[in-house]
């Protein structure tokens, strides 16, 4: 059974109002943080990962796009093209509400794309039903 | 603004279900209900269909697997490997919990993946959450 949540943002404010976000559901303890792209991409697939073994133990990735070292697009694509972790369910969660981010997202495979809301309530209650949905009411891919 | 859900299901009683549980975001009037994977095929890809032009117009798409004519699988490859409608969500909406089907369905790019719940009122929640999910949560791909 998958046990952890990556989340992938560099902005420590906005990864605090997640985590708290998540905690409402208890997803608090499953959340490893990562600050920027090249971190993301050494977890899943550096010398010491068995990206395999990794996938397997991920529910699922809120991945922030403005990313130092390596963007968030660039880690998508990363995930989406790798047959082992092609599976793992990838939130795009950022400030950008432009079509081109959308539409390349889409193109390149994400599983949903929800903007950060500006108002903290509206954060708070977004992360939340992300969180609770990716957690609760999406299906678990078998891992066995 | 795409205005229309697609529901893809045989069950009768399920798609009543369905209904009534995106009725409570007030998601009823949108909703588009095919019977089979035919249906589905034909109003995405028919002659009398041009693609780009439906596919723009649809929010999300609620697939069952097991359909009459065309299964539910194929329907989803199909939408997945075609660039005018690979951007659309699509969410399988199965009693299967097999981990073959899970398993295929992520591997050929679903969105995302919801058991049908048994309990009757479980099914309602999941349903509904479902339905806000998709249509307020995840952002919508821009369709200029």
């Amino acid at each position: 059974m998958a046990s952890k949540i990556l989340l992938v943002d560099d902005n420590p404010d906005d990864a605090e109002l997640t985590r708290l976000a998540l905690e409402r559901h208890q997803l608090g303890s499953k959340l490893v943080h990562l600050v920027d792209g090249a971190q993301a991409i050494d977890y899943l697939f550096g010398a010491d990962a068995d990206a395999d073994a990794v996938a397997r133990d991920i529910r699922f990735i809120i991945l922030d796009l403005k990313l130092p070292k390596v963007d968030g697009m660039q880690v998508l694509e990363r995930i989406k093209s790798d047959p082992r972790t092609r599976a793992i369910p990838v939130v795009i969660l950022s400030s950008s509400n432009q079509e081109r981010d959308i539409n390349r997202s889409f193109d390149r495979g994400v599983n949903s794309y929800v903007v950060k809301p500006v108002q903290l309530d509206q954060y708070m209650d977004a992360v939340s039903t992300l969180g609770r949905y990716w957690d609760e009411i999406n299906q678990q891919r078998a891992t066995a």
